[in-house]
């Protein structure tokens, strides 16, 4: 994959370290956000297989390495670092939390250390690959969690940004609980389950809705659901049943959802098939679950789209990647507002609190101490798979774990005032301290 | 690219008219949204690149093939279908608004027409591929509308939903009329300017902020742009003006933009740098680029990121594609609240408002009528490209030329409740009619 999917002055900086010699100091990047996003109590890690399959096939070719050197901003730039670029691999180490893992407010959840070369140029690609997967798999996860039981699928591919959006949309809704979505090559390529039947158009193009229907039946079997609002919600739902077994059930897509569903559910019910299911869509989002539910209407699975692929109220997450080692020293940003701690660090997960901690250091591991989980695991070493990345199942089944456990005023769609516990742990501040200290004699060194 | 980059839906729509003997009737599709964006006024068309390039590379891989060979959603599905898959090729004919016309509600602004299963399986490439850049485009021309001739830039990459949506936003900021992008992947591809220096992090890896900029300038001279706020962006911009020429200027990234860009100005300003530049970032968007343009504040550049690529404060373009003819016969869907027009249409733009007609009207062209200009205009005919596409330059100077000329009220950043024009033609509103009463003749037959 192209080492050019970055922001250009990625390149320009890694020219720079290469024309100063410091291209292969070692440097240690984390990846986290310094608020939660608009809207959310908590937020599920995602994205995370993307960014490794961007590390371990990040190459540059002659072509790309041809279009930097024609640049305004690479004239000065000697021809060593062309050939280094020729030869770019990513050779560095990666911590990072599993996919599904519930994150907080300036909690590193990936953390990378490598020749400062590397670690730089893939900063936008990491990014972009788990912000956006990380935005969409909160937003299942809180659409689920309302859904209480009943099935959601994202339908989301065609209003995501971008075709390709669409596709890792699809990954991130699954490991946030959907069942499954729309879109095909998300399921052809991480075997996530798919679903999908017809559309207005296919009932258009039949003379007769019934005609539209019985091919559809003919087609599907136990699979179909008709849609049923293309002329008339309710004579929709009448034709469906006159036909009967086989099906899955119907599918509402307009109108007054609550009423219509208990009207369709009484028009099977009467015709016997008590099995058929409603499925409900049209620009629904956690807000209109919660009514439907609360409303008790007889709906059974929920396919959403644009608000699920956008994250439509809360569309950026603000995952920033800082320095924080380089060549054995600590750094740290001390622009206004937007600081940053000093130092790798792990984060300790207690039974209902975090402390962002020392990456040395070892909290909940001594006897008679709470016990506690370190969220941060190696990944790659020396550019090295440790183990196979869990499937997008396995990351699944993690956030389903994972959020059972958060508390009840974290998982609320609502700010309830509560945040997540997360603290700094003493060794952590005093280091803090120190290179902010440290920080402040340099520059008054240099102003002498 | 693969025909799977698509809802499930779509592929079994295509099996049943495979089946039911449907699969080569002619059918015309049209793009449109219903309702303007929330806080637009206009919207930009953008994207049909994209969408064309998928349209002429549009196949089945063998491993595609068995792959939807295996769902439970194909099991009766004859094998002809999977052979015809194999051969599948876009054959039809695509007419559409060049990118950068700005577009209003229900104006269809780009034309499928082609055998039915052709059309129904690109629905969803199409939506995303459009409805993302247009949405980013939009954002783009509102931003560059109020920095009033000062340059503005994308810096989104990395808050875009996916690295990929990263590079079409910096394309569809372009059309915009962004003068350029941080995203090097879009240079390459689309041939558009890139910009960046050096971020925080180059910064940090240097004993002191004098050293980082006097290397920078080394490697980038009249190009250099100081990044000045990563201890104090006063100081900073004091060393920057320590060191002198060769520069482009300096960046700002934090605290009051206002305040700071004046007293950045003064201490260049002081040393001597009339000629340096003062670019802002962090987290602007057009509100605040408004406010900074009307408090006078000394800036000459804006970079935008988060809110550019990912339209923040309005993310999702209800962008549908709607059978509207198929087999010669007109179609049209009467469900409550998304209606939808029959038959193939034209779209006419006048000096100050618009009019949908059919599509073998001609307005606007006959002796002493006032002139229209038909905005819909061939790009596919018979699957191959009737003239080569514009490139993105060409769809920003489009853009450009087509912004100026709508109402002051329109290119407002607010709501003034002067809505563009949009009407409908006599003889479309004519044949409304009919299908409606046709179709209600058809349901009411067929519940005899």
């Amino acid at each position: 994959m192209t080492g050019l999917l970055t922001d250009l002055y990625q390149l320009t900086m890694a020219a720079g370290y290469f024309e100063a010699g410091k291209a292969s100091e070692t440097a240690t990047f984390e990846l986290f956000f310094r608020r939660l996003p608009r809207y959310r109590n908590y937020v599920l890690a995602a994205g995370l297989a993307q960014a490794i399959e961007f590390l371990l096939n990040l190459k540059f070719t002659s072509e790309e390495i041809d279009y930097l050197r024609g640049l305004p901003q690479f004239q000065r730039v000697s021809e060593g670092f062309f050939d280094a670029l020729r030869c770019l691999r990513f050779t560095g180490d990666v911590f990072a939390m599993p996919e599904g893992t519930p994150i907080f407010a300036n909690e590193p959840f990936l953390t990378v250390r490598a020749p400062l070369i590397e670690a730089q140029i893939v900063e936008t690609y990491l990014l972009a690959a788990i912000g956006f997967q990380s935005l969409v798999a909160t937003k299942a996860s809180r659409i689920v969690e309302v859904a209480g039981g009943r099935a959601v699928v994202d339908f989301g591919a065609r209003r995501a940004h971008s075709p390709e959006a669409g596709v890792l949309a699809g990954r991130a809704s699954y490991i946030g609980g959907c069942i499954g979505t729309s879109n095909t090559e998300t399921g052809f390529r991480y075997g996530i389950p798919v679903f999908g039947t017809a559309a207005h158009s296919w009932v258009q193009s039949f003379a007769t809705e019934s005609e539209a229907f019985a091919r559809l039946q003919d087609l599907l079997g136990d699979a179909t659901a008709y849609l049923i609002d293309t002329y008339d919600t309710i004579e929709g739902a009448r034709t469906a049943a006159a036909l009967g077994p086989p099906l899955w059930g119907v599918r509402l897509d307009s109108g007054n959802l609550v009423e219509l569903s208990r009207e369709v559910r009484r028009i099977l019910d009467d015709a016997g098939l008590t099995n058929a299911k409603i499925m409900a869509t049209s620009d629904l989002n956690e807000y209109k679950v919660l009514e439907f539910a609360a409303a008790g209407a007889p709906i059974d699975a929920f396919g959403v789209g644009t608000d699920l692929a956008t994250s439509a109220d809360s569309p950026t997450l603000g995952v920033v990647y800082k320095l924080v080692e380089l060549d054995g020293r600590f750094t740290a940003k001390f622009s206004e507002d937007k600081q940053t701690l000093p130092g790798a660090k792990q984060v300790f997960r207690f039974a209902n609190h975090d402390v962002i901690a020392c990456s040395w250091e070892c909290l909940g591991c001594g006897p008679g101490e709470p016990e506690a989980k370190a969220l941060l695991r190696p990944v790659l070493l020396g550019g090295k798979l440790c183990e196979p990345l869990p499937t997008a199942a396995a990351a699944r089944q993690n956030a389903a774990d994972c959020v059972k456990r958060l508390p009840t005023a974290v998982r609320s769609l609502f700010d309830t005032g509560q945040d997540y516990r997360v603290e700094q742990s003493h060794e952590l501040m005093a280091l803090y301290e120190k290179v902010h200290d440290e920080s402040g004699l340099l520059r008054h060194r240099h102003a002498d």
